[in-house]
């Protein structure tokens, strides 16, 4: 995945036509686009294939099953076109490893979530966001996902996995997280959803952070 | 989910002829037939209407997001036919209850996984197992998976959830479980996998293991 705008889609509709409408507008003005399991379910896997042409897709499917199953997933994520997948840490380095170990093999990414945003994610899984995000970095891991909402903890998160590994962070817009916030706490991309494709004019509000990015990069250097 | 021969077929084929072959051959041996996302996304999720003609379908998809997502997946899952869901506890209260919630209103079941039997369940997910089972009890979901390759933990987790959830247990057969065993831990239904779709005889082999199971009822009445 290449790091030009550091922006990232967050596709959440569930229609495709909607979907190609959308990725179309914001071609070249984001890194990547992520889709999730509603859209794929709706859709098929096909419509992977289809969105590709505009940007890299990250299947989001946090993806938390036994090796052998997390392998067949991801095999056919990969042979669907998608660039990246997000799995779940939670289930365990085996887990892990099969993700990771397929997509060195295809060239592809895996990126590990750590944390998440919503209240539930307080009951089991902050506890070990730490232990997964180290986990991450011994798996050699493309990268692991860190919210936009909580710039210090993807500071935290950042002094664990070391450089090696890149932080996409999701929160950004709607959800309360600022770009410039999460950008300076050490993400390498900001992943937005609502502010994009809920817009009248993706491509300008994308090109808008795509700014806000570049200004707060070049005011830091 | 009735009740009569307290056996699942766990269908990890990624085929969908062979999908539909070897559920015709088991119907009226297994009181359900579990798919996972491998088959899914190979044949679209048109195949659990395919399937729910044999048997009704639990989708095993492990799902393990935010709860509004969680709620888009389940409910396509539901829309397409199938009778339950499997999820993950460890993304929390609200993301459980968000499929609980939807089970609820559309009368189909959530099943909540506790602990998995690869070796990475015992990094993180072990620890967290009994404080699942009691959030599925609090959430009043249809019932919890457990391993039967580990009747003590069956016995243990049956003790936390009480006996209005009800357990369903993978690992008989192939991987090394008993169905007695099980049963008598307090399993409600057993998952075979390998052991039935391996067969040259799906339906013998079914049989056999029912009657094992009717077997072990009757001796301990």
């Amino acid at each position: 995945m290449e790091k030009n705008t550091r922006l990232i889609l967050a596709l959440d509709v569930l229609d495709s036509d909607e979907a190609i409408r959308i990725s179309k507008a914001v071609a070249g003005h984001v890194d990547a686009i992520k889709v999730g399991y509603p859209l794929v379910l709706a859709s098929g896997l096909q419509i992977i294939e289809k969105l590709v042409k505009y940007a890299p897709i990250i299947a989001d499917f946090k993806v938390a099953d036994i090796p052998n199953t997390n392998r067949l997933i991801c095999e056919q994520v990969f042979d669907a076109g998608a660039d990246a997948v997000i799995v779940q840490g939670f289930t365990g380095h085996d887990s892990l490893e099969a993700c990771v170990e397929l997509a060195r093999e295809r060239k592809k990414d895996i990126f590990v979530v750590t944390e998440m945003s919503h209240p539930g994610a307080l009951d089991l899984m902050q506890e070990a966001g730490k232990a997964i995000a180290k986990m991450a970095a011994d798996q050699c891991a493309s990268g692991v996902v860190a919210p936009a909402t909580r710039p210090e903890r993807v500071k935290q998160i950042r002094r664990i996995i070391g450089e090696e590994l890149a932080i996409i962070s999701p929160g950004v817009g709607a959800q309360g997280g600022s770009a410039s916030d999460a950008i300076m706490a050490g993400t390498d991309w900001v992943i937005v959803g609502r502010s994009l494709y809920q817009s009248a004019d993706p491509a300008g509000a994308a090109a808008g952070i795509v700014r806000e990015i570049k200004k707060v990069i070049k005011d830091s250097s």
